[in-house]
């Protein structure tokens, strides 16, 4: 299965929807590898333009290469392996299709979506015929900024919920947990 | 659906496998009662017998019930208010049963489990003809103390990852989301 994810911090949406960059936190990093790792995705970009934040992470993914927090935790150094850097959403592109020899498709995702291309169920099928790699990105803060969206392959189907009044504001690791699950389940 | 969840922080198993108490996080307050809410559970129980804890969580759910939080971000405002405190697991089942009037069947997860009484399709049919409330029960730290699972009614199958090397090692937060989708997903 050819699939990666991303974790955008730059262009995002605010509250008020202003274009923002949002910091890189310890639990994205590392709910997110540790899921990415679980279902088989080859590569998690954190994406984010600001090179203080590469030199924090890079410091955070190094602690778990360390003899000291491999030998605490080998199964969490496992997952961090997963993780990688990008400065913006074009040069993750450019590392898979480096690995890859062709660019990702780029599906990017957002619980207040309206109109979307592609179901869970279609991205599903094209994956387990490995039809071409995919490249799953998710938003921080308020969601990903719609010059973002706008570049983007297709737009997947929200996450909805059985709540009677239509509530869906998982947390992004959550939101990542259950695609990656829902995506690779055996066919009906 | 008469769905319930509980985080349990004592008694946990220690990377060694002695009994521990582990600290309340900010993170699993809120990205499980966003999840506990999404999927229209009931109650969400942060289980744990140090009262200095207790306080620290009251401020933090007080905190989004306050003007300002409220008007910040309404919908976790929403959310935070599915949570609620427990000094043990038998204190949360006894106020479920006063809901209910009747006590929950209590469900444990552990992802190391080997064997288990209960599946996620079984788990699901109930919940979803609704013969008798549930309380599912995870745990923090190295997982649930034998000592509590031994007391539970059964043992819900793990979340098994398509990784071909039987890798899975996803953080609580992850786990709970996908239980829950999982377990409100349409019947096939």
């Amino acid at each position: 299965m050819r699939l990666y994810t991303a974790l955008v911090h730059h262009p995002i949406r605010n509250k008020k929807g202003d274009m923002v960059t949002t910091a890189i936190t310890n639990m994205d990093i590392s709910d997110i590898s540790r899921s990415s790792r679980t279902f088989g995705v080859k590569k998690y970009f954190l994406v984010s333009p600001a090179t203080s934040q590469h030199n924090l992470v890079r410091r955070i993914l190094g602690h778990w290469e360390s003899d000291a927090g491999s030998m605490y935790n080998p199964d969490r150094t496992d997952a961090m392996r997963v993780a990688t850097l990008a400065h913006s959403l074009e040069e993750a592109v450019s590392q898979i299709e480096e690995i890859e020899g062709v660019k990702p498709q780029v599906v990017v995702t957002g619980a207040q979506f309206k109109d979307t291309e592609l179901k869970v169920s279609e991205l599903r099928e094209q994956l387990r015929i490995d039809k071409h790699p995919v490249l799953l990105v998710f938003g921080t803060g308020w969601g990903l900024h719609a010059s973002l969206v706008e570049t983007a392959d297709a737009r997947l189907e929200p996450i909805y919920s059985q709540a009677d009044d239509g509530y869906n504001h998982l947390s992004v690791r959550s939101a990542v947990a259950i695609y990656l699950d829902r995506l690779t389940q055996k066919p009906l």
